[in-house]
């Protein structure tokens, strides 16, 4: 049965398993799921990047903590692009249906960058989190620039 | 100077500390962190408690990915409650300003419960999971009566 799903899945080219889409009622209940993770992942990328350009003063401490959030809200979003959510109160453009495999590609990119973050901000040394700041932050913009309507 | 901050807070009432204001540029950005925080526990406390009451069969794998969601995000919203966030768009009462150790008490004993639960998700018994969700759930309704208006 799985692997029918899972063969299924890739003969059509969804993106999202079954399972993912079983854990939202409504699209618009996707679709509040992302932009929730969304802002919890901006607001603590954005308090890692004050830091990392001397907005504020580092502090080792609130870094680590951020982090331990941003590893988690940060792959949320991306389990709640679903089929049906691409109409509503979204920004979400429909490449990120048409052409799930890009989309797909940019946001393991942004995954694998958000990871790296979340280890150079737990490192306690501003230099770290600095290098993996700017490394990440394309990451963010090109699937914005890419996937969401202005 | 940090005992000063801390003597202060106690003096004033105050619930939350200076740092916790400082992270949020604007009250809108409290609001929207808050509320953020509250979407996301909202859904993964919604798919235990479908576990939990027999809605969706019992899937070991997925209680224990949504516990791990939910210790990170049922605690974002209680640090965003700051000064000031109490007007705009937002149910918050003044009740959780003007009655600030009651508040407090609430939450905690909502964070003692949502942590019993996370560790309850994650020993793959649903006995466990349906005690600690039956326990949890009234710590919830208890701040949305007091604390939320309609």
């Amino acid at each position: 049965m799985k692997k029918t799903v899972v063969g299924l899945s890739l003969l059509t080219g969804l993106l999202f398993s079954v399972g993912a889409q079983a854990q939202f009622a409504k699209p618009e209940d996707a679709i509040k799921y992302r932009k929730a993770g969304f802002t919890l992942t901006a607001a603590h990328f954005g308090r890692l990047g004050a830091m990392a350009q001397g907005k504020v003063p580092f502090d080792a401490k609130a870094a680590a903590e951020s982090a331990d959030v941003l590893a988690v809200v940060s792959k949320l979003p991306f389990t709640a692009f679903v089929e049906g959510s691409d109409k509503g109160e979204t920004r979400a453009k429909p490449e990120i249906w048409k052409e799930s495999a890009k989309f797909k590609e940019a946001a393991d990119k942004n995954g694998a960058e958000m990871a790296k973050l979340v280890a150079a901000a737990k490192t306690g040394n501003l230099d770290n989190l600095k290098a993996a700041f700017g490394s990440a932050a394309p990451t963010c913009k090109a699937c914005h620039d890419n996937f969401r309507k202005d």
